[in-house]
């Protein structure tokens, strides 16, 4: 296979966060260049990009940050500033407040148009459907549909084709946490947490309790700040 | 059906041009809510964004615009400074290179976020399947797995569900300037030139052959302007 071939690039939706960082280190192993997609949407997170910029350069990976105008998103607490990030809530059944309407479907999609551009035939984005926060953008179901919806809506020929990758979607996320460990993924640089006090973890929202979880069950707790 | 459910409202992917207008009016006559959202995308035609300002105030629409960063899109002459939009070239079968990279896909996709923190149940975009470039992302497949991909991706309930609706898609050009007359689109106003001179249509291009041939064949080039 020639080395500019498509399927040689990927393009990684990369947050900052312990599971795209995963990603990024696995597309790193599996792919000759590797490209990493960040996005900007005034998340009340944003601490995550500064996360994200250090791992990308210290991996060498060329990063991309998209600005998305906070007057998209309504009704999400991980943007809305009068809306509170629920705590100690894991598990419940209804969808929290911290969905983010249509946020994988935006965000895959300016995936698309970047790798269709490049010439970059693979996208990797890490979604997970088991240690999850209920998220419909999140589940295989809507990754296979937007695979579908992809192979008819871009140029279609060998060259172009693009496809969408989820290493992580039917792990939990000890097995995610044994992963990074795994691929040396510096796992105490990534940020997941959804509400940070002065740039430090609240410990409480979903996605800490997911994190410590996972870090507890894989027992690497002596290793990585929980 | 109370007044502000859902399905009482549309968005329309609005780009000044001559089909995105007459389904700005269609939308006007059969929803009781109506809000249009246009694209920025350093397209050379930039011009049509300032005609859709006009056309919205008229209507008295509500009117956002998104910036999409230049950087995205690459190899399309509607951006790129360097590459020549093809003149007197309709009806070959290759994909011409006006052709931006997932386009569609992208300005659905943020109609989709913008609609669903709306509550905004219907999209409506202007593509069209007969008299167009041969885009895959104009093609009512495409638009369906689309549909699809959104009925997986979004929270899903009656509440915020999404319809696409593409009133446009089989009809010719003819028709559409039929329509649009019929319901008094002040189809002057509209700009569907990509490659403009000085603000002027080039008269030569896809789009001006598409809209002149319409036009004609609607017997009404004594009304607009070809």
């Amino acid at each position: 296979m020639p080395k500019d071939s498509a399927l040689n690039k990927a393009l990684v939706i990369f947050s900052g966060g312990l599971d795209s960082t995963v990603c990024l280190y696995l597309a790193k192993k599996d792919f000759l260049h590797v490209e990493a997609l960040s996005f900007d949407y005034n998340q009340k997170h944003k601490i995550e990009l500064s996360k994200a910029k250090r791992i990308a350069k210290k991996l060498e990976i060329s990063q991309t940050i998209i600005k998305i105008s906070s007057e998209i998103f309504l009704g999400s607490s991980l943007i809305d500033k009068d809306l509170k990030v629920p705590k100690k809530s894991l598990n419940k059944n209804k969808l929290p407040n911290t969905y983010v309407p249509g946020r994988n479907i935006l965000f895959l999609s300016y995936a698309v148009s970047f790798a269709e551009s490049r010439n970059i035939g693979n996208i990797l984005i890490g979604v997970n459907a088991l240690d999850f926060s209920g998220y419909p953008d999140c589940r295989p179901d809507f990754i296979q549909s937007f695979q579908n919806m992809v192979n008819l809506g871009i140029r279609g020929n060998d060259k172009s084709s693009i496809q969408i990758k989820t290493p992580l979607l039917s792990l939990t996320k000890k097995d995610i946490v044994l992963l990074g460990d795994k691929l040396n993924v510096p796992i105490n640089l990534t940020h997941s947490c959804y509400d940070p006090i002065k740039s430090k973890p609240c410990g409480e929202c979903d996605s800490c309790l997911l994190r410590k979880r996972g870090i507890l069950e894989a027992k690497l707790s002596n290793k990585y700040d929980i």
